[in-house]
């Protein structure tokens, strides 16, 4: 009777080699992205104080969402549920060593305590791009432009994804003009936020709940729905010429509801989402201005934006664009002819490793039929034999496993031959 | 007043640039020698259920040396210690479906709760390589093998560090001869791997302490003295013949005091350490035939070694090997000339994108002089200037940075001249 296997953590996902194979190539697709635009990779440590987190989302919002736990010494530790308040700690300990304007990506784990769901997993794992010591709608722009060149270099074209765009401050001095208070101002914002999630009736009734008038709310729908509002904003006339410039323009949309949960944005706000609104945010971010000073630097001026590994792929799926990739773990098998010839097959495969070939040797002497068989399942492209014969005529059996043809090679000069039948 | 810096967790590290470019340099080396062999890459969890190590090393010593904190659930969970009882529970869970002999490979990060130290950290990356599902004295040879070739890629030479070898069953058969029970026997492995961190006075006097005989004792010493003893088991004869085919026997050598400390070994083991014995072992494993049945899979024999990040960089360095990695941005810094001009220079930053170099652009005007400077700073090989003069002719001004010289080259077929002036 057998034990039964115990099951990982939830929310937490193992990758086999296939799923390991998209999250390497979605990583070399963020350092592309990344370093076209001369960003530089760094990290930070998974583990943090729960402190690091108070400046920007307060303690409780940690604890709810994140794994929290006592050191040995009993300070809260926390796996981090974001990278940013790392920059910000990474920034203030080098202030005065560091090149600014700074730019930096990264590319690693996160975990949040939520409820595991299609696109959300507990464990999962984000990449963010920012640029610390500027301010100015044309940075702004970079971060959308990197964001776009990901897109582009990943095959989603911009009638699949877009990059909806919006503006803090347009929002707070469009919601001056229907007075609504600055006390009223997140009631208002997590209204427009919920916007979609809710019947329309339910909404106005929300809208009523949080004290807007009839009038108010009349002006908060005709500002949402009003997609030329971004020509009231210079930072927006700006960020989208500069955007426009550097190639990214036909991926950006203005949004006017577009607000982002975080309370720590100060300007320019963006998220990606494909076209048809099937799926959450692929990526979000946008201008804040105070977080390097909140942990104890000198305050710095910084853009950027963070985008999950788990909605892209979902996105990529959907629209058929995620490469057959290739887990295939060597072109050539070497194959072991009996007992007395596996150290001859070893010293074949250590010259061919040698001429700069990836190459699995079957560990131990079977039927040659077997280890075909095994050099099929693998994706092997060709199979080496080498026996008795091939060894006294100073040649090499070469088993092209597609077409099941078998040729002698010789045994000297093997790599040119091998590129050739390779067609490397 | 500033505020106080939220110090790191202690034995967490940050990685600025430079310290991430040597991360990304060892993790592509030991992709290259695992991927020359034929090993597929993969990952498991950060998190596991405490339960999952019980079967390995007991519950107690996870609890001693993880993080272990209880999940909301009330579980106890941890942050993998190792990988290999995550790769036996993988393996056991898609056992019908993998294809044997497997060869898998990992490269990510881990936690002990240690006491931080001159190459150790509570949070730290480790390469783990195992072959699974062959049992033979040539499988491990080639898990060596991999060590041997990654050793050789990273410019480490068999007389700066060496691949110690010794055999747990050729152990037990001499350990039988001095007539040492088995019941003695985890007290006397213990006795054996505390040799080199004892006096010999001391060491001897904990061998009268656990038991052992004046004759006992005697034997053990003639016994760790006796590099020729390997040649006693077939096992350590087939290996090194096998590691010699392979190429790697230069780094290869008999050790009789190696014993590794986890119990789970069964057959051959072996670390690598620099030849000074300086640091501790650089990578360690050997052979485990029961580690997949413990987690409830059919039982399937395995061989492997797992290698952290931080000895072998603190090898790398004593050694001088540590390459000059380039942590330049990226080799073209696109000014602006002026606030007139600044959408120009971006879309020149996006042809020159688009022609395949990575390109930073200032983001913002500024004088000419700060610009070239900053370009300097970052390590950029050459500036572009983008102003009214070079727009009208139809030019770009390109300041190399080596030499100061200024340059007008055609706006036209950008990429074939910056190819040139960048020796690429």
């Amino acid at each position: 009777m057998a034990k039964k296997i115990i099951p990982p953590v939830k929310g937490t996902r193992d990758f086999y080699p296939e799923k390991m194979a998209v999250r390497t190539w979605l990583y070399r697709q963020m350092r592309a992205a990344s370093e076209s635009f001369g960003y530089q990779e760094y990290d930070g440590p998974f583990l943090e104080p729960i402190a690091l987190y108070a400046a920007k989302s307060g303690e409780e919002l940690v604890k709810e969402q994140a794994f929290v736990f006592p050191d040995r010494g009993g300070d809260l530790i926390t796996l981090r549920p974001e990278l940013t308040p790392t920059l910000a700690r990474m920034v203030a300990q080098k202030q005065g060593q560091l090149i600014f304007p700074l730019r930096w990506w990264s590319f690693g784990p996160f975990w949040r305590y939520e409820r595991p769901q299609k696109g959300r997993a507990r464990e999962f794992f984000q990449w963010n791009i920012d640029m610390i010591g500027v301010n100015s709608p044309e940075a702004d722009a970079e971060l959308a432009a990197v964001g776009a060149e990901f897109f582009r270099r990943v095959g989603l074209g911009p009638d699949e994804v877009h990059i909806l765009v919006n503006n803090r401050r347009l929002m707070d001095a469009r919601l001056d003009a229907l007075d609504i208070p600055t006390a009223q101002r997140k009631a208002v914002f997590r209204l427009i936020d919920r916007r979609e999630k809710m019947s329309a009736s339910a909404w106005e009734a929300y809208a009523g709940e949080i004290g807007l008038s009839p009038a108010q709310l009349s002006g908060l729908k005709a500002l949402l729905a009003d997609e030329d509002l971004w020509q009231q904003s210079e930072e927006l006339v700006r960020f989208f010429a500069a955007a426009e410039a550097l190639g990214a323009r036909e991926y950006l949309r203005y949004a006017p509801y577009i607000i982002r949960g975080l309370d720590y944005y100060t300007g320019t706000v963006f998220e990606a989402r494909d076209r048809d609104g099937e799926f959450r945010a692929i990526l979000g971010g946008g201008r804040y201005d105070n977080l390097v000073g909140d942990v104890g630097g000198n305050p710095l001026p910084g853009v950027g934006f963070a985008m999950g590994d788990m909605v892209v792929t979902l996105v990529l799926e959907k629209y058929g664009r995620l490469p057959q990739l290739s887990t295939q773990p060597a072109p050539i098998l070497v194959t072991v002819f009996d007992a007395d010839h596996l150290l001859e097959a070893y010293r074949l495969a250590a010259e061919v490793r040698r001429a700069g070939f990836n190459v699995v040797t079957y560990p131990e002497p079977a039927k040659l039929g077997k280890q075909f068989k095994y050099a099929d399942r693998i994706g092997a492209k060709v199979a080496l034999v080498l026996g008795p014969d091939e060894l006294a005529a100073g040649k090499v059996a070469l088993k092209n496993l597609a077409t099941r043809e078998q040729t002698l090679i010789d045994h000297t000069n093997l790599g040119p031959q091998l590129r050739q039948y390779l067609n490397l």
